[in-house]
């Protein structure tokens, strides 16, 4: 015993931090951890202003909301919609049951009335939206909203949520996956973000390019390939490597990959090919000067025959990382939380702006924050992505303004009937082809299944490589620079 | 209509993105958001290393798991722990049920012996951790996860995903709420982060002192304060302000929170105390020069006679903003985006890191990966704070080595109890007094209710503040430098 432990003159109130005993009037039991309805996921502000508005008669006003965002993070050249798939899956499980209408009530946070309005609450507008995967820039509406003030405004804060993280991690993850070239790239950073957002950045890094995840929630829920072997841990575990590995060998077969840095690289990879055999599957590295070690590694793998064992590299990887590597033998690179935490911009700034809503009479009219900036301008806006000769995108077209003067985009209908009149005319077509952005969601309060579970996140992956694919070549420079593209506003004044 | 928008030569294969009709073979219907159990918020190596670890029998082996991070974030003086509660709450959830079982089985991750294992699967180990809300540094092992090796690491990734994510939201806070001084700081970011990430923040907003939050979630499940009256769209889905302001004050009261930066400021303070009187709760300033507009709304209140109205700030503040808005009249900050990002250090780096496990004759031995640091010595450890005699901080102290000679730290042991021999004594006490940090929070499976809910977070809160409070003055300081105090391991060699 030492009496530096002793410590009974510990100078804190506080001491330890052990709290008192638990009051009678509390439960002993933790509450779940989760909870079915995602009503409650939402900010108060959206209720008292529904209680306000049900009172006055203002919340039956026919509304349109936009989702967009003014800028991109610092120097990105484009970002890339996620999440658009997850918000359709929470539609249905926004609804106000006993135990939030409970907790509402007991807490005064609205009215009789407005409880009441939230008991029947479901969502029966209508929701357009860019395709998930889908790029954007400043000023595109990547989702717009149309029902009752008070059936739309709710979802704010919900939208806002998913859509702002999960297109941070699709739009890092593309960076990666561009600077990764042919190489894939596997998700494993759940432990560096909360423990939902880790399932919602798996799913997220897939739709930018990603080959699978180590998260098995994700696997669960959206059919991503998960990955992984073992960790330090594991070799520690033994009384010595290559017990180690001779036991993961015989559990997991001789395609597993055995991580190879828990002591000494080299002799880390004798004992890998020792217990598995030249047929090893991979050696995953996740420490030290990774480039270096792999060129070590690969002339060690090949001069012991094992010239099909591939190197994975996992250690605090980001685009530059990757992209630093691109002349060293890796063959698989594993990212974990840079990407999760959306390589230094972990939030993506989009905002839920009312840009239309029906006056005393009926009609729509813009309406827009006196201080909002170009991007801002009232009135629902069409979106068009215009390409040159060759296919490549030249610059994106929003369209805003009057409700009947501009679009009248009517879910489903065709993209020949789907602009308004007086829109500036192209009477030449010099300003080359033009792709409708917006497609159909929810029409009427009714899902489209297509763009929900695991098709939905395969349909987003495989639109991302290809809206990707045509952007101008400098968009994929990783140095900072402006939007691969510009906004064209040509919304009426 | 436009020729424009035609548009029928769409060079992209994608289209618009929309995907092709649903295949019969997937569901129709949406995913729940949401599942009742945890346990594959997992990475995929955790139940591989199982699996490997069952055949050869290493799985049965005692283990101790330890928690910590070996930096603050660039600049940090300190970091505060949060989500231990969540830990605690998750812990009875991380069962393996049909849906887990099914899933794992159908994919091939496991082999038979271990889905039988997962189905009985429970925690019935022993965790000891630093209090939430507690300071930490670098090394400081906030948590320590002890029981068979199949136990223990199955819970890495979760534990990780909740202290990484909430620990650096509370550690953000705790910047802010020392900036701000005595004026009352809420969380407003719930848009800016994952939805279910969301709630978290708010409550490691108010483990880092934040007096309430927007998210209503957060409120149901912890009993958080929660705060909010309206945004632009309400003044905008009006006829004018003076009517958004009057519907608002009629239906929340006079007590109100009304936002006055929709067209502009200075009428819509105007707007504001004509339709509340004098008694008006108060302004909010969402926009433009916060500090100058304080100013001038601070004596147009005065003027009007409204000096009881409190002006309420909230566009993009972090804690280096509330700082340059000491001198400036404002009553209240409400803070989102850099919040519920970490203001710039969005997680942790906190690791789970195998310290001890017993050998095949039972011993318990210390274990380390080779090329760890010094603060990845092998060996359970024991942690105390040394303080002044002023009762200030002066270093984190850390006791590592072989299990029988330093520590047999018994949960709920008394603190003189608690010590082994073997480390350097301090016989003539110069060293100061010791508050021993770890405690216990579950003892042999039984999570101690006292940490979780609503009264754990309260706890936390209030420990965090005292915390706080015996740190040298330095360590409040926002400008980079060192850690607050240094740690000193005298760990065993």
């Amino acid at each position: 015993m030492i009496d530096a432990y002793r410590g009974s003159a510990a100078p804190t109130s506080g001491g330890s931090g052990a709290p008192d005993a638990l009051p009678d009037s509390l439960p002993a039991a933790p509450l779940p951890t989760v909870r079915p309805s995602v009503a409650l996921l939402t900010d108060r502000y959206e209720l008292t202003m529904l209680q306000a508005a049900l009172a006055d008669g203002t919340a039956h006003r026919h509304c349109v909301f936009e989702v967009f965002t003014r800028r991109l993070p610092a120097g990105r050249r484009y970002g890339v919609l996620a999440g658009t798939g997850r918000v359709l899956e929470a539609l249905p499980h926004f609804r106000f049951r006993d135990a939030e209408l409970d907790y509402l009530e007991r807490t005064g946070v609205v009215d009789d009335r407005t409880l009441d309005f939230l008991r029947g609450y479901r969502f029966t507008g209508t929701i357009l939206g860019y395709a998930e995967g889908e790029i954007f820039f400043p000023g595109s509406p990547v989702l717009q909203v149309e029902g009752t003030f008070a059936e739309a405004v709710l979802l704010e804060t919900l939208v806002l949520s998913i859509l702002n993280y999960d297109s941070a991690v699709a739009s890092a993850a593309s960076r990666m996956t561009s600077a990764a070239v042919d190489r894939p790239c596997l998700e494993m950073g759940s432990r560096r973000a909360h423990e939902q957002a880790a399932v919602a950045a798996a799913r997220a890094a897939v739709v930018g390019g990603f080959a699978g995840s180590s998260n098995l929630e994700a696997g669960l829920r959206y059919g991503i390939d998960t990955i992984g072997t073992a960790a330090h841990a594991f070799t520690l575990l033994h009384d010595d490597e290559p017990s180690a590995f001779a036991s993961q060998v015989a559990s997991l077969g001789p395609g597993t990959t055995l991580l190879v840095d828990t002591y000494d690289v080299r002799r880390g990879v004798e004992h890998a090919v020792a217990a598995a055999g030249t047929g090893l599957g991979a050696v995953r590295l996740d420490s030290g000067d990774l480039g270096g070690l792999a060129v070590e590694v690969r002339r060690q793998l090949d001069d012991l025959g094992a010239t099909g064992t591939k190197i994975v590299v996992t250690s605090d990887l980001d685009e530059h990382a990757i992209a630093g590597l691109a002349a060293m033998p890796v063959d698989v690179y594993g990212v974990g939380t840079s990407l999760v935490t959306g390589s230094g911009a972990p939030t993506c700034g989009m905002v839920y702006k009312l840009v239309a809503r029906a006056d005393s009479s009926g009609v729509l009219q813009p309406v827009a924050k006196a201080s909002a900036n170009k991007h801002s301008h009232g009135g629902r806006k069409a979106a068009a992505r215009r390409y040159d000769a060759d296919g490549r995108a030249v610059e994106e077209v929003v369209v805003g303004g009057p409700d009947d003067r501009v679009v009248a985009w009517a879910p489903g209908q065709a993209v020949d009937e789907a602009a308004g009149d007086g829109v500036p005319a192209d009477p030449d077509g010099e300003r080359g082809d033009l792709r409708p952005l917006l497609v159909p969601l929810v029409v009427d309060g009714a899902v489209d299944s297509r763009w929900v579970g695991a098709y939905g996140v395969q349909n987003a992956a495989r639109h991302h490589l290809q809206a990707r694919a045509e952007l101008p070549r400098g968009a994929r420079r990783l140095s900072v620079g402006d939007p691969a593209i510009p906004t064209v506003d040509l919304t009426l004044g």
